[in-house]
């Protein structure tokens, strides 16, 4: 049978159950009509054009999981962004005073209202002429919504939402600093690069990080030249609105791999269980506690937990901090010797809490495996067995060349963490303690959500439904 | 002070230990004298010439440490080797019949005498007129005791002494597989190239492994085309006497290491205390028991004796067998994923029984970390994920992109060592028993001599010196 038949029967299976139905569309479009027309009322005579932008406007969306963007534009010449914030929001603040409404503070301000159970996000931006002369990012973004609506047809569409539907499954969707996955503006270019979802997935199999650059309008002469331009990047598709721009800048290279192991996974086995990642069998408090006794008993490891008071709650900047946290805590251990730890946060759901745990292997041995330099590199060789003379074993000279020793441990990690945290400017978080492994009492194990994350924390099977998959077979 | 003052000192310094005495020379002529006289009277009309050769010959013997080598020539074109070993070896052996003799198998045949407490080898060998012309490798030595007698004054004889005595003060001297180290001619070569043990200390700390060639004749036009002349060779000593000889071929990484570390150190704290390695502190029975235990319990290492008894008492044959199965054993055991093991072999002063020691740090953990490729490579991550996943923990992605997984151990280290070794043909040995770190008892602990190696197995103090000469501040 052939492959892109499967394929799309599976996409056209999918799509039973993600496709918007035409309810949600009239509701949809009610909803930006209603809001619509109350914003024009509301600052008339001040703005240029009221429109329809994000996923509903591309109509990529997924069922039931849409928001509603409505950007209102201005003449640049004429408002600046201090009279976005000062009078604006405040207007439709008011002008909706009987909807529940959030003013958004991130790169640039909106408004969240909640009408009707959706969510509609009301985004003042500049209206000009070409994508050259945008004041701030949110500009570019009716140039974006154009493009794909020039270049996809409504099957490609459908496709797009298979896509992301895919993505999401496994928690690569979405550009912000948590998952450093997909944004839905990439979605969509992909598969205007590629025609179709089951093209891409063969091409994502051919895909090298650093390596790969996806230029739709042929902006770079060649793929060296688009790479040089975007030297740091795991992964290049160039903005067809805006050849200085990277839209796959976020993704990260553990996000572009999960990605590419699903396209290879999903080629050899075409099944709909891809779709969903890996069933977590969620742990009760009590076999998570046995758990992290029995693996500390058999690894010798540790698992400590570093809780933090949120007090910025824009999840971007929380999870930038986090993430940084996590970085500079992996190379301060790292610079201890400890070579097999591994780190990921807990962020509850309202936002107000935040644990960095980290698991440290072998953590419980007395003795610490020094690696040196090479011996024949004199100087370094030198000052290693110098500073090391005292060590309880060595140092010595494999076979190698290199020179090893083991040294007592005679360092605390909750300590060496306080210190390195102190060092780092954590504006949005205050720690409150770090819980160790025997104080697990401590930890939220009565929220569900919690035990999901940290079963999964202790687990790692996310990925091994790759590999589980029926009848996959090489 | 002058660098070069302070070293002589400490050469004049050494060599009033360690220059062979006026009745030593005395003696060894003697002894020499009587011996050549019997050979000449017992083989009358078959050889070409008898000749001193050797470190005596050359006069670059350490006091009460020497050998005397009497090499009797033969006209090549008049007697084979088939004549040596039927004619020459037990004629001799009958004309010597006083004293204590054996006859040796090596690479060629020779005899050992013992002559009032001395050892003398009487080797046949072939006349020839250039090094061109040799039949076997022993027909080489006339041209290298020749040569270097026209290169080395009488000053730079005793400097060549205090070079072998310090190499011989920590293990690297001498070419034998046991060692690896230099030979007695690599040691005189190296004073000629550099005219003293001053400048040849100072050129050692600047060689570089695998890229250092030593050509006292030029014969290479360039360093490079040496290096590609002798590929695979730590370090490059071309024989003045052969250019296609590397003096040097036998010298290990380790060896070499040994050596610049202690050129270095000595440059920069020049002191007789480096003419010592670390003063081994040895435990007794009981201590050495008790370290075994405390290791295993502080860092879940395991320690591992494979007893051999010795069939071939040949020591290079011997040696070369123990240090094949170090390597098998240690390819196997990562192979396994043990990264961080250590292997040495003790080997009883009469031959008669060898141990192959390993240590294996977190061998007594019941999980095991399996690093994988990276996701990004999906076809071997893929094959990861489907073989691992019914890993305890993962297989998942780290930052890097890497997989890894947590899986029990299901192996036993006894059986995967005695399959490893049964797949090696070790025709000098015979494996009598594997001793795991609770059958300690099962060990020569009563022997002083293993004791003593014992000890250094598991501290591994030796080159700590290096790291512990007073007033050594970089």
């Amino acid at each position: 049978m052939d492959i892109d038949k499967i394929i799309n029967d599976i996409i056209s299976e999918i799509l039973k159950y993600i496709k918007p139905t035409k309810e949600e569309y009239e509701k949809l479009l009610g909803i930006y009509e209603f809001v619509r027309d109350r914003i024009a009322k509301c600052i008339e005579g001040h703005f240029a054009e009221i429109t329809l932008q994000g996923s509903v406007a591309k109509d990529t969306f997924i069922r039931g999981e849409s928001d509603i963007d409505i950007f209102v534009l201005f003449n640049p010449t004429k408002y600046e962004d201090k009279w976005f914030e000062e009078n604006f929001l405040p207007k439709i603040v008011n002008c909706f005073k009987e909807f529940k409404s959030i003013i958004q503070y991130a790169a640039h301000p909106y408004i969240t209202l909640y009408v009707d159970g959706v969510e509609v996000n009301i985004v003042p931006a500049y209206k000009v002429s070409s994508p050259q002369q945008i004041k701030s990012a949110v500009d570019r973004t009716p140039f974006h919504t154009s493009y794909i609506n020039s270049k996809l047809s409504e099957r490609q569409k459908d496709e797009v939402r298979v896509f992301k539907y895919l993505l999401k499954s496994w928690n690569i969707y979405g550009a912000e600093i948590e998952t450093r996955g997909f944004s839905g503006y990439l979605t969509e270019l992909l598969i205007v690069a590629y025609g179709s979802l089951s093209e891409l997935l063969k091409a994502a199999t051919t895909w090298i990080p650093f390596k790969t650059c996806i230029d739709i309008e042929k902006y770079y002469p060649s793929t060296r030249d688009c790479l040089r331009k975007f030297r740091r990047s795991v992964f290049i598709v160039v903005d067809p609105v805006d050849k200085e721009r990277n839209v796959a800048a976020a993704v990260s290279l553990k996000s572009f791999s999960i990605f590419k192991l699903l396209a290879s996974a999903f080629l050899r086995k075409p099944t709909i269980e891809l779709f969903s990642s890996a069933p977590r069998e969620t742990l009760d408090t009590q076999e998570l506690v046995n758990l992290v006794n029995k693996r500390s008993e058999d690894i010798n490891s540790c698992i400590l937990g570093i809780e933090y008071e949120v007090l910025n709650k824009v999840p971007d900047i929380v999870w930038g901090q986090l993430r940084r946290a996590e970085r500079v805590l992996r190379n301060v251990l790292k610079s201890y010797g400890e070579k097999y730890i591994y780190i990921d946060t807990w962020l509850s759901k309202d936002l107000q809490k935040a644990i960095i745990f980290i698991e440290i292997l072998g953590c419980k041995n007395k003795y610490h495996l020094h690696i040196g330099p090479p011996a024949y590199e004199t100087i370094n060789a030198l000052n290693f067995i110098i500073k090391n003379s005292d060590a309880i074993v060595g140092p010595w000279i494999e076979e190698n060349g290199r020179l090893y020793c083991l040294r007592r441990k005679r360092y605390d990690y909750a300590t060496i963490i306080r210190n390195a945290l102190e060092n780092i400017n954590l504006t949005a978080l205050k720690m409150t303690k770090i819980i160790s492994d025997d104080e697990l009492d401590l930890l939220p194990l009565n929220d569900n959500e919690f035990r999901v994350w940290f079963t999964e924390f202790l687990m790692r099977k996310k990925i091994s439904k790759l590999g589980k998959i029926p009848i996959l077979k090489l």
